[in-house]
């Protein structure tokens, strides 16, 4: 027998994840940790390598790049984007909401791109700001929508990422390659 | 004439951009704006669209999707890798430095997935801590490579982007599509 879906999830796929969640607290624990690797190819262009998947990461010509991909910033935005659909999707999709169609646009304001560019200190590179608007059309009352967005955005792990402080432990090894 | 290059980077274009950069603090601030859309596909894959590239998000079976790319928290790790890649290589260059191989291993810690998935409430779905493993083989001595590291960091735009909190700012438009 087939088993029902929902907005493309498999239902006794997702039973299946929560009651594993619910039981098994090391299955849980697995899912806390993720990893990459990020080799430099060629000027401003690097590949990351993510499990079986690799993606181009450049920078456009107004900062010296081939533009042969968006770059590191524009990539969070991609993740923050991406981090609320499947938010969205998952909190729905367990409402027994069916969505017909879910957008966002996202803006992110750096506060100081110069300190990158090695002019001066006032401020910092990194977004101070990031206005993320959703569009949604699903069948469901507004305020559930509401509902569910709320919830979304509150346990959104990439959301959470920006919005705290993450404690970042960088180490350089000089190596000779042959 | 062609111009020199270091690096894969046309150095006439790294000067003209530094140039730019100190005489004109309009285009600096436009540097300081980027955008992203993203669309919900089906399931939990996710299509970004970054002025002409388009990125595809997802997650693995795990966590119900069908792989068909990295996920969100995954796409963090890439970004702040190759944001370091280039500001390494950014830096370098600028004082003459040829890289011959430049990789970076990021490992992330979540600090309670659980969040997300809806079991509880303690602690929160982001990143706790992200490690990042620099191995560099370029033409100078070890006290600069970890001189042009250290400057690296301090001036990462997603470094500072994570270390740092960013407001957001989610806004959710409940819409009818024909």
């Amino acid at each position: 027998m087939m088993s029902a879906t929902l907005n493309g999830l498999d239902l006794e796929q997702l039973r299946l994840i929560d009651q594993t969640a619910r039981s098994n607290p090391e299955a849980v624990a697995a899912l806390n940790r993720w990893s990459a690797r990020v080799r430099w190819q060629n000027g401003f262009t690097a590949q990351a390598l993510i499990r079986n998947h690799t993606l181009t990461l450049g920078e456009p010509a107004e900062l010296a790049g081939d533009d042969a991909a968006p770059n590191a910033v524009e990539y969070v935005l991609a993740a923050l984007g991406a981090c609320l659909i499947v938010g969205f999707v998952f909190n729905a999709t367990r409402r027994g909401i069916a969505i017909k169609n879910l957008e966002l646009a996202l803006d992110g304001q750096i506060d100081n791109i110069g300190v990158f560019l090695g002019l001066g200190q006032t401020g910092h590179p990194g977004y101070r700001e990031v206005t993320v608007k959703a569009y949604v059309d699903a069948d469901a009352d507004e305020a559930v929508l509401r509902e569910v967005w709320a919830e979304t955005v509150k346990t959104s792990p990439v959301g959470n990422t920006l919005a705290r402080q993450v404690s970042l432990k960088p180490e350089l090894a000089v190596v000779s390659t042959p």
